[in-house]
């Protein structure tokens, strides 16, 4: 059984105790959350989050790239979310490699050089900053009055706001 | 109060019973989500999910644009992961406007056009089928065994697999 099947097997589980749930597409809180992918943060438990109440942005690093400049500003301008809350973590993967490095490695193996930039980073608290200036920066996000930026332990699973 | 900081309390009773706990960077299933930012969806609910058990990638439709094949690679080529599962859902704003429509909108509000493509779409399942073709046809993607792709119905919490 692959891992697939068994995440399908865990849906029908999820779906047999969902009921009939009907909710709006605009999220209650007005709230967009953009975070790492990291396998060790749960957004909905890490925030306590309820159905239907944020958008959740995530990619490799939480950085803000510009599909996540595309996704804040569908969800601001189509969907009425105001509050932006970035989510970066201990123990990142995007802090054990670099950019060189890691696009030199898929070049030798793909043949072709990655289009994109990697985004690795040092300093998480440096990272935090950069993501929200490039929301500042941006002239596609109409709402800037709540940017704020975190650091999530997943360890003990503490949310660090960084200044 | 703002959202953010109800958020925060909300974070500060999860850390309280959080303990501590040690996991490796790597997925444990060795699986990437790929979803859409939907408030309706809480991946780690709907496929039944652990801590440190797969990696989650959200944005604006879980369309397959580059920034998702930027993160898919990295999960992959350095964190182990084997498996790819895209999660599209009924219901989805991307349905409701049109790319031309987008663009003129934000250009008209802040001067610029955008130069990310909006990526709305009209059919879900065709949406689905184009990212899985997406990354089958990426050339920075090593491992394509298992690339499958769902609607999630927001209403009843089923998945449904695309063919």
């Amino acid at each position: 059984m692959s891992e697939t099947d068994e995440l399908l097997a865990n849906n029908r589980a999820h779906a047999a105790s969902h009921g009939r749930i009907e909710l709006p597409t605009q999220p209650a809180r007005r709230t967009a959350v953009v975070a790492c992918m990291d396998s060790r943060l749960d957004v909905f438990a890490a925030l306590g989050l309820g159905n239907g109440e944020v958008h959740v942005i995530r990619n490799a690093g939480g950085v803000v790239t510009d599909d996540v400049i595309r996704s804040l500003a569908i969800s601001q301008r189509l969907l009425g979310t105001r509050e932006i809350v970035l989510v970066h973590h201990t123990d990142c993967g995007m802090q054990k490699i670099t950019d060189e490095g890691f696009a030199a490695a898929v070049e030798a193996d793909a043949g072709v050089r990655p289009p994109w930039p990697v985004e690795s980073f040092v300093d998480v608290d440096v990272a935090v900053r950069r993501a929200i200036a490039r929301i500042l920066a941006s002239p596609f996000i109409p709402s800037k009055e709540s940017v704020r930026g975190f650091v999530y332990d997943v360890a003990t699973g503490v949310l660090r706001e960084v200044s």
